[in-house]
């Protein structure tokens, strides 16, 4: 290291142990060995990158040399259920091909390899224009010339990634795989053991894996770089790395923005879905067929609120927040010291602030003027815009009605329901909706009067769901062709209820761009700048479902009074399976279940197989599916979770309790060999060469 | 249930489920049996209470024929290493008697059986006095003549019992055993899996139990009631119940009482451990017998501050707080609604408060006044005192200088001592707590300006320690004999600083007697009295450290993210072994390894046996080593411990999560008949009549 990026370093609000998402071009190598005793090179760095691959909403590897892919069962879970069938439920089943020829495969999945990455910061930095709002213009418009260049010079597909919230503009180039087949998933039951209640938790025993392959012009694919299965197993202390692709944080927000989610948005939203969930759960208790019909998303809701709480419990963390508020001081500090920079952004954090705080003033009106959980009135309500935005020049428009947004639009209304439709789900919804908004904003609230018009919630939702036809595919399809006319000339009950919410939701959010979300954005930005211009790249940047590696060891963590294991083991499996009463006398619980297949063969297993294990990586959503890797460069595990404590990784990285959860690569093979009895796939897992 | 008791009851200030440390003569049958669908009769109390014994600080049961003794490995843990030699270590390696005539006889040890319990409330209330004082001095000597009278009668042990806050006095009868001995116990490795670190925590895996049988007249003696062992076992809601020795809990605290605690007295309280811990660890860190001499204390003190960190959570608990907060407000309502209960008590409140703020005031000085961890500066201090104070009548003196504590005083500092003296230690604490009492209290506070006379802590330290003889128990005995005389000849330099110290701690004491003591009893009294007045027996008294029973369900709680599993198995026990790197790579951390006997031993195990289990029972400290009993009377379980939650139950019941923590029956018999290779145990325990 340069004597220049050391005093830089020194400069840097300290980086805490293990922490941050780097992106494959700016490891800190420096500090890996130092801390590790040693660090990636150049070719270890090409390997690695070369066997990850970009999952939609998730990530995973290449695995052997006839292009095995392994990832989470949880990240392919929608496509599995995609290929079952009622008689061949590959979810509760799980599902292994005997040979390449029952590979099934997966309609419309892609997977994505980064090939090249290409800094064009310095072409676009020189875009020329005389106002703020030219020069943006002018280097969005280079941006996409330099990517229409790269894809007609390379047939790949390129993206324009913006990294340190604007400090560096690149092109990533993908190739993409098409033809992917599923090779094998394990039971839901086993992949997801301890279903929701044990998400975010550990110890932790899933088995949350999946193999699937590559195939090209029929044929397995086989990748130049792919990871080598390990043959010795991680220990405790060893180092780790992942690679993946973590989609969204907000470690660089204001210590003001976390404050206002900490202390209003997020308890906000977790009422809002509390109260969702009791809506849902007062119409699942009408019958077996109405709790099937919700079920699903009471458990997502469930998931979520999970989620949520553990987030607000970072930002309730007094000593992640104290980091967060030394770090800000710091950098305002030297802000302001700078006249260049203090002009650029010395005034931002309390405009920010102040934004906010209007923001606050909105925030009841702008939770309840939504189409109040009622799916036939958020299609009314796109309905009705379409002819308006359609007839602007797009620049004009609402995001979501550009041409792209239009045409991903009409494909998610005319698609098949995948859950059917339910009159009374709709009545149920939309009922207790504009309950809410009454309660919220009351009777008298111009919104509200309007919608309601003196009747009651009931009367209203019954008239307009009753009344409306928009659950019809054809119908939809007809009134999208026929476009202002058509719409003009229906008499439907939900279209006139749009109607009605249209202008106030305009009204509400043009209010809200300009009082709250502009500002919120240009200072953010501002803040960025100055942060890019004193730090540089000496710190990584926020998340952005990009390649990434993370650094970490096998470490415990104090939690629940004691010290937690690094490693939990099939032993563990099957202590909290009995613990629960085993097969028979499970209580009516079916969460902590095993399928007869594992029961079978429960003898066969070595029990003392490390099963999951935790790191000090740092990652978060998106990462799911990433292949840990050993400094050899060889597969050791899976990451698929983090603990609960993990959450807190949304805002800040707390290095003394945040570990990510993979399953250990030992496992997967015991499995494969004494379950799932497919000796072929560990051959070719484990295969020299 | 007679109407007016109903009726008492809904006036009562909600009872949890399950809470209560309950009298075996005011279980409250009709809850139990609404609650659980089942509720003891008068024989099943009687079996289970003449089943029951006290140990010294715990509880334990009859549980053969031919009189075992079930209690746990840590009730006798002192025990077992006092029946240790260098080359028999019975804590490291366990014990087994092979046959009756290997049992280990265990000097000085007696257990004690509750026979009879007699109500001499009525007696006691009759006895005459015109004033407050004289009518408790009359109350005082009716309970000891009427003790007397009944150990007379009976020949055998009378303890006066006052519970309800003196709403209520017993007098218990014990039957006393005196010849008892050691059968088995596992390793302390077993016993206590995971250590400290284990310790108040679940999921659990400890083996924490012990077998002993009384002899009377050398031969095993037969108990008229005994346990019989379960020959099914318990599974996930089923009704339990502990009957034991809860030591003590402060549920009747005041608020106020309760604020002081959370606020002030216990954050203090930690502070003193964590600077008494980090002045040890210095210690320590001088070498490796220094490490050896101190590491009990630094054990101990960790084990402290967990518990304490514990209880300040409890109080920290917003929904137990408010539960008291309810019941306060509650009683002062009705005490103020009645003109009686108000002349008694309506003014305590308010007196409680005002004697804790006068404690804040005080707290400092009376932190630092002590003998500042140096145990020959105690001891000097005793020594100064012993002759002034015996020449008072007893009734003058200190507490701690009445005839009987005089006594103890003396076999104490004549005990031979089992940690060898040493002067550099001693040096360092005294050293230590004198630096801490100028950085406190400032080097012209008078205590300290005259302890120090302008010299260095370490200076007077040196100089105390190294011209005492103290240490030397000849020396001792010399100046208990000697008297007043002997004292004032004798030169000793600690002698001389404790009676520099000596006037301050008495002034100091006197103050606080007088402005916070004092009024804190007489106030928490009358507002017991009225408390009892109104709620009687409806309710149950704070803990004594007398026969009491509890019960509950086995039941789940929600921690750490998930639902908690009810058993754990001996699967379990091994997961986390392995799960820590085995035996071979155990990373250096010898808290959760395994005794060759049972790696040996492991493929012969049943691992699915429930191991340990969770009840909603409520207990404390000194219900370690109670039978957990089920409706039949069999015994089912050995209770050892809480979780972590369970310590805000010194201050409040919180059913939502406080859980016992019992040792399953199965899991003892399994373990005796695979890796104790005891069957001759395990036919007597398990033995039709």
């Amino acid at each position: 290291m340069r004597l220049t990026t050391l005093a830089l370093l020194l400069a840097l609000p300290a980086l805490r142990a293990d922490e941050g998402m780097w992106t494959f071009d700016n490891l800190p190598t420096k500090k890996i060995q130092a801390q590790h005793g040693w660090a990636p090179d150049g070719a270890w760095l090409e390997h690695v990158r070369l066997s990850s691959l970009r999952f939609p909403g998730g990530s995973g590897s290449f695995v052997s040399r006839d292009g095995l892919v392994l990832t989470n069962h949880h990240v392919v879970r929608g496509l599995v259920l995609g290929l079952s069938t009622r008689e061949r439920d590959l979810l509760k089943n799980g599902f292994v091909a005997a040979d390449r020829a029952q590979e099934l495969k997966v309609p419309g999945l892609e997977l994505m390899q980064l090939v090249d990455a290409q800094d064009i910061t310095a072409r676009v930095g020189a875009a020329p224009g005389r106002t703020e709002t030219e020069r943006f213009r002018a280097r969005e418009l280079e941006s996409q010339k330099a990517r229409e260049e790269l894809r007609a010079k390379t047939g790949l597909t390129v993206e324009i990634v913006t990294l340190y919230q604007g400090g560096e503009t690149w092109l990533y180039v993908y190739r993409k795989f098409k033809d992917v087949r599923l090779v094998m998933v394990p039971e839901v039951s086993v992949a997801r053991f301890g279903g929701d209640f044990d998400n975010f938790t550990y110890p932790r025993h899933h088995l949350d894996c999946a193999l699937l392959r590559v195939y090209e012009k029929d044929k397995p694919y086989q990748p130049e770089h792919f990871l080598r299965w390990t043959q010795g197993g991680l220990k405790q202390g060893d180092l780790t790395f992942t690679s993946g692709h973590p989609g969204s944080t907000s470690r660089l927000w204001t210590l003001a923005q976390m404050r206002h989610a900490r202390d209003h948005a997020t308890p906000r939203q977790i009422r809002t879905m509390e109260r969702r969930r009791a809506v849902l759960e007062a119409f699942a208790a009408r019958s077996f067929e109405a709790r099937t019909l919700v079920g699903g998303q009471i458990y997502g809701i469930d998931n979520g609120l999970k989620a949520t709480r553990g987030y607000l419990a970072g930002l309730k963390d007094a000593e992640g927040m104290k980091q967060v508020e030394a770090a800000e001081a710091k950098l305002r500090a030297e802000v302001m010291a700078d006249p260049k920079l203090r002009a650029e952004a010395g005034g931002s954090w309390k405009k920010i602030e102040q934004a906010l705080a209007r923001s606050e003033a909105l925030a009841k009106e702008n939770l309840m003027i939504n189409a109040r959980g009622s799916e036939l009135l958020g299609t009314a309500l796109n309905l009705v815009r379409v002819p308006v935005e359609r007839a602007k020049a797009e620049k004009d428009r609402l995001p979501e009605f550009s041409e792209g947004g239009l045409k991903a639009m009409q494909e998610r209304m005319l698609k098949p329901r995948s859950i059917p439709y339910n009159a009374e789900l709709e009545i149920h919804l939309l009922t207790e909706g504009l309950k809410e908004a009454r309660e919220t904003l009351g009777a008298k609230h111009p919104f509200v009067a309007a919608l309601l018009r003196g009747q009651a919630p009931e009367a209203v939702a019954r008239l307009a769901v009753e009344g409306s036809r928009l659950q019809d595919p054809a119908e939809l399809k007809r009134l999208l062709e026929g476009g202002a006319q058509a719409l003009a000339a229906s008499d439907d009950a939900m279209l006139k209820l749009a109607r009605i919410l249209d202008p106030f939701q305009r009204a509400l959010r043009k209010k809200t761009e300009e009082q709250v979300e502009g500002p919120l954005k240009e200072h953010a930005t501002r803040i960025a700048r100055v942060r890019f211009a004193r730090y540089g790249k000496a710190t990584y940047p926020d998340a952005t479902f990009t390649l990434r590696l993370s650094y970490g060891a096998v470490e415990p963590y104090a939690a629940n009074g004691t010290l937690v294991q690094p490693f939990t083991t099939m032993h563990g499996l099957l202590d909290r399976f009995e613990g629960w009463g085993g097969q028979g006398a499970n209580q009516g619980r079916d969460t902590w279940r095993l399928p007869e297949r594992w029961l079978a063969k429960r003898s066969a297993l070595d029990l003392a197989t490390p099963y999951n294990f935790i790191t000090s990586n740092d990652i978060i959503g998106g990462n799911s599916g990433s292949p840990v890797v050993d400094r050899k460069g060889e597969l050791v595990g899976l990451a698929f979770d983090g603990n609960i404590e993990s959450l807190s990784g949304r805002y800040f990285y707390e290095g003394r309790t945040n570990r990510t959860v993979s399953v250990d690569a030992r496992a997967i093979l015991e499995a494969l060999a004494k379950v799932y009895e497919a000796p072929h796939l560990v051959a070719e897992l484990t295969a020299k060469q």
